[in-house]
């Protein structure tokens, strides 16, 4: 069966049920349907933040082979209710883009599944696309403020860094020239847009304490400079409090439930290659208010999503997790040792021991936190006991425990060994973590500790452009911010091709961006690409939907 | 007050009592929240439409003094109810692109006004998202056809006639070149944006049956040529489905209330000026199989929203309003009579008198349809006792009811005597209204019946792009369909200088366009814009919102 039939066959509680294992009263419930509910931000409360147990999800470096981690936190705290802890799943909402390209959805697979899948897929409950009305309104006021007789900033439209954004996987709209034909059509300029998971105004969204936090952030965006090279910011447009308007819905996490009946929360989805790819500091905060376990993941792999989740968004939320569950399949470690993409279900016992390297980089890197860690390997059926039994054998070695979950085929049923060795790990976990870097570090150096400890490279090279940029930021005061980097996901390293564990290799900075609202800087190591295209047979073509409103071909 | 701190202070009915006394039942009720609810197309029920009394509600030419057409809308269905008729306001949804710009909400004003108002005017239930988001998929799909390699079209860039939409005032993406940066960035050409309430979407989701009808209606939509020539259909890019299911939810009307508690559906938003100006087929329906009298606008004055709403809506849908509501007020008429606008709270009989001849010309136009008219004088504390008495004998003189109404003060307990008029008007109308033109007439035909008959023009002139054009949409068949005119809503004519009631003009229509899924031929008379611009200082710079979420400055 596919993902949407599973999900299609499962009769989904009423929310208010949902919300009342977390003892959420009727009153706090604004409804989406029957289905879908935003929750207020007075249920967050500080204490009892502190005495629930963070558990972040990341995984080895993806291969076309999947991993199915977003599958394994939805197993994992299915798998803890199974065995008596109160869970909750927080994790990102789909960004709608991917949906009609390649991807397929992004809520879970199999038995492991948040519902309802394709409200969750499609517009969800209307986040992406105020924070898309947030972004463009900004882009529509410098625009506007361009041309402005009366009020004119002075901008340089050269120098604006702000584009627009749409959650769409759209090549053509990447590199445009707006403002055409003559007077009544606004000052011509090159721009762009983003899809809207990269939107600083998404970052700002998941970082922010609150509405009134996410106002001040947003205030702060560098959106570009005068002609006399002055930094401008989104404030002085000001556009803070329309903004917020446009955010007073989206600020809220979305309450929904696994396929059985354990509640999830999904709240906020930037990437993480090029943002900081993890949900809400407001759903993370909030799931902890409510749950014994917030069972969370971080986009990627452990170099991308887990660094940037510790470095980047639980210092600033002050919070620590107790445990780190690094997800790997025995077909993508095969993939990583070499072994060719038709040929994964074959038992090779060498290609798997080549490929553990990757998964080996990646537990050293959440030990460099200081965090227990526990591997999840993702069950298939083409899986051999001697291939088993190769992991177990190594991870032994490690001193690091290790589980076969199957939250695919059984739902927490096939996670409770896993949600066993958590909690144990979770238990011994003495202390907060330890950050890769100081933010009084100099931002070199920050880049370096990060190249260095959880890529394993050599070391960094700046072009001339980016030393530059690093200066001009260094100047305007950034350089206490923390560092968001924009690398590949599908290596350690910013070659794609050096898949397993690279070695003796630099990591190449091409050019820097700054988050100035959000708050950190962004070095972006190759060539990222902010707004995705679509492929040759998109999968919008297999989608029919017919008068009963049955959906096929989604997913 | 201001109309949001009118609306603040009145406690919302939760929306399952207003459900209820239209005898919907819970189950049917999908909440956004507890004030607004999406309700299922299974309530219609073509025998219950049969028997209810559709009022239109239509105004004078506007002017910037402002009508107050949909205060209007809503004080006359509140005043219904109050003598006693089950009566259901039918409106249009607001576009939200405005709301930053200059004109403030679209949801009433003073005591009538539909709630929760903010909500309303910001993303209400996500349809306009939707409907942009499925306008831009079609796009996406173009622009990535266009350098398929293995399933090109053959379309010629440069006769791509689908643009982007986006529910924004921003001038700057008008007119755009797409597809820049080498061959990773798409085919470059030249395109834009429109505001979300002129995409064809639109149209298509207020003029279909159910969701097959919006599908095959989508796959007919005319994108564009091929080298050689060939007309191309959405359809061929497999779109369709991908297209009904982002518009699952967008297609079923949403319910919410009257400050009064009395419901109201607010469905669809398509702008009168280039698109039929009223909301959706399906909300109509829906309302008249709910409510004993379903009180519904059409956008800007009779000649553009009543005539297309009569001309496209009613026609295709089989409907017939039972009378026509001519709103004016003694300001805009002294205004209409050459009164400047800093002195229409003078009394001036001269100039209202001479102001009379355009609400003369529009009773005239619904009189050619055969409906009833009454015309609703919406009050002022300005307007005198003599300036009433002299609309009143002029009305008398034709024959033609006059109610003066104080929805805006009062709310329904000041449409009451209009609301008298109106079902005394109903009571008498004999037979279904008398359309303007057969399907049948050739299209340039169909144009100087309406351009004669309800603008009072001598005859039309087409520039020889328009002459090739028409040409072109007749050999492709399109000769029977309905004519949907693009027309500045400012006069009767379409030259905007030309107050009152004009005469002695021909109308121009310099080009043409086709809604082919629609199903209508725009004829495009002088400068009409699809995308409209920020003001100088826009709106967005007095909006506030406080830590309690508590919004000022946005009406």
């Amino acid at each position: 069966m596919t993902d949407i039939e599973i999900a299609q066959r499962v009769t989904a509680k009423h929310i208010r049920e949902v919300a009342a294992k977390l003892e959420i009263t009727e009153d706090k419930l604004e409804y989406y349907g029957n289905e879908k509910a935003k929750l207020p931000l007075d249920l967050i409360d500080e204490e009892k933040v502190d005495k629930s147990n963070l558990i972040l999800v990341t995984a080895i470096t993806p291969t076309p082979a999947g991993e199915g981690k977003t599958t394994n936190v939805i197993g994992l705290s299915d798998g803890l209710n199974l065995i008596g802890k109160k869970s909750v799943v927080v994790i990102r909402e789909p960004s709608l883009g991917p949906v009609f390209g390649m991807k397929g959805g992004a809520a879970g697979g199999g038995h492991s599944q948040v519902i309802p899948m394709v409200d969750i897929n499609l517009h969800f409950t209307g986040d992406f696309h105020a924070i898309a009305m947030a972004n463009n309104l900004l882009a529509a006021l410098i625009d506007n403020n361009l041309q402005s007789k009366t009020k004119n900033l002075g901008i340089d439209p050269r120098s604006v860094i702000w584009k627009r954004c749409m959650d769409m996987n759209d090549r053509a709209l990447r590199n445009i020239v707006s403002g055409l034909s003559g007077k009544t059509g606004g000052i011509p300029r090159e721009t762009g847009f983003n899809i809207t998971a990269a939107s600083e105004i998404m970052a700002i969204l998941c970082l922010c304490k609150d509405l009134n936090d996410l106002q001040e952030m947003c205030g702060n965006i560098y959106i570009g400079d005068t002609f006399d090279g002055r930094a401008v910011y989104a404030k002085e447009l000001n556009s803070s409090g329309a903004i917020a308007v446009l955010l007073k819905d989206a600020i809220k996490p979305n309450l929904v439930q696994t396929l059985e009946g354990n509640p999830a929360l999904i709240h906020g989805g930037p990437f993480a290659n090029i943002a900081q790819g993890t949900n809400s500091i407001i759903a993370t905060k909030m799931g902890m208010s409510l749950g014994e376990y917030v069972i969370t993941e971080a986009g990627f792999a452990a170099d991308l999503g887990a660094e940037k989740f510790l470095n980047i968004k639980c210092r600033k939320a002050g919070l620590s997790p107790k445990a780190v569950v690094v997800v790997a399949t025995i077909r993508a470690l095969k993939y990583h040792g070499g072994k060719s993409l038709d040929a994964l279900t074959n038992e090779d016992l060498e290609a798997l021991e080549k490929g553990m390297p990757n998964l080996e980089k990646h537990i050293e890197s959440i030990q460099s936190f200081g965090l227990p860690v526990v591997v999840s390997v993702n069950s298939f059926s083409s899986d051999t006991d001697a291939e088993k039994q190769l992991i177990f054998d190594h991870c032994e070695k490690l001193g690091v425990p290790v589980s076969i979950s199957n939250g695919w085929a059984e739902g927490g049923a096939g996670c409770t060994d896993l949600a066993e060795k958590v909690v144990e790990a979770a238990a011994s976990c003495a202390s907060d973590f330890t950050p890769t870097y100081d933010l009084k570090d100099a931002p070199l150096n920050k880049i370096e500790k990060i190249c260095k400890t959880i890529y394993g490279a050599d070391g960094v090279e700046l072009t001339a452009k980016a030393k530059n940029q690093l200066k001009r930021f260094e100047d305007l005061g950034y350089g206490n911010l923390p560092i968001c980097m924009a690398k590949t996901q599908k290596s350690l390293s910013d070659n794609e091709k050096l898949i397993g564990r690279p070695k003796n290799f630099d990591i190449h900075i091409r050019e820097f961006e700054i988050a100035a609202g959000a708050g950190f800087i962004i070095p972006i190591a190759g060539n990222m690409l902010r707004m995705p295209g679509l492929p040759a047979t998109p999968s919008s073509e297999r989608i029919e939907i017919d008068g009963e409103g049955e959906i096929s071909g989604l997913f």
